[in-house]
């Protein structure tokens, strides 16, 4: 099976396996894998990179935002009765990612980085009923 | 956005952000990425439906293979040099809880589960080296 | 060496390691550490002792006070900029977890792990700058 | 309630929820648990400290060590039926992590670093059934 068929297969199977959550909430579980997925690559991307990509702040906001957004994942699918916390929190880490981000917009790398993690902290803004 | 035009943007996404790992590699962490989801999923699934459901070898098997798969994606993402004995104890964690769903096999959550524990299996025993 | 023994060198390897941060956040990051633990260690004695322990909210609680303790305590220990917003979701996870465990006091297991959580989620109020 | 007390009344705790455990195990839980501090503490460090403490290899080490060492002790803790392949995996991570650390051995946070993670190993590589 190449990539693009698994791709499909896998979004198939996501709606079948969630099939008990809101859209709404199904799409901000996919947000927080995309953004998780993506933070770990941009961080390995940094640290291969080096110079300015090393910046410890940038560093640690790119593991905070990878950390977090797994567990906002994990707690919607458990439909945890405190998910709100988490995805607020986890909105939080999005912003400053995406902040950090924008720093080094120049690299494609830091521009994609940044719009997942601005995708990301709007859905968990809306889970975590808070205004934008 | 409707969840379908979500998930192709999602995979334009991911392609991108991992255009320094080789096509098995890629498959290997999405194998991952949703066999972690439908774990969670299913873990829930099995909370809420109660008696077989709630066999604590089979609520364990679920909770390992949750957890374990998301970091053996993680330490492909940053393409560890260990990350194959992290895919060999990954695989062992789907195969004990493919065996433990296949108990529960007229669910059909438990028969998805099983098939994607088994899908994850596979390739995390060619990136852990091991034959089958 | 014996249990004991371990246990003296860990309290001095953590004061040496983590010479750098407040003792206020060290003794919130004990808490969240010996949470998770002990959460994890509840979550396993409650799948064994089935009955009114297997209750999916309760395990549900435990799930997810033992997943976010070892973020909080993980956010603190980079001294992450929003580290205080993971503390207030953890300190909401421990109280409801607390709240939780409270509904089988007359377990003794339960008692330590309600006592436990309420111990982490008062210092990661303080942490999260919220008032009690 | 100072540091001190804090750590005497922890052990207490640690001792009476994890009493369904053998010494060994426990040890190992308490090693893997240590260790995890331990590499989140010194990446933190590495990342202010800059140079040759930023070497991507070195940080992927730290990064890889730290995830898979808390990861092995809630397999224990959940007396997993295939914890050992996961203690087998951290054992790895360790040796990686303490060899990386060596590199940087100079540095009294490294040399602490490098000893802990050959601590873990030692009882992960037990835990795993291997012989070093």
């Amino acid at each position: 099976m190449d990539l693009q068929a698994a791709f499909g297969t896998t979004n198939q199977i996501i709606k079948n396996a969630f099939k008990g959550i809101t859209d709404e909430m199904q799409m901000c579980i996919q947000n927080c894998t995309l953004c998780h997925q993506v933070c770990e690559q941009t961080l390995s991307h940094c640290l291969t990179k080096g110079g300015r990509h090393l910046e410890p702040s940038h560093l640690k906001a790119l593991i905070d935002c990878a950390q977090i957004c797994t567990v906002s994942a994990d707690f919607m699918s458990r439909d945890s009765s405190i998910h709100s916390s988490v995805c607020g929190a986890c909105a939080d880490a999005c912003l400053a990612c995406a902040k950090s981000c924008d720093q080094l917009a120049d690299d494609e790398t830091m521009k994609l980085c940044a719009d997942v993690c601005r995708r990301c902290e709007e859905s968990c803004r809306k889970m975590a009923g808070q205004h934008h």
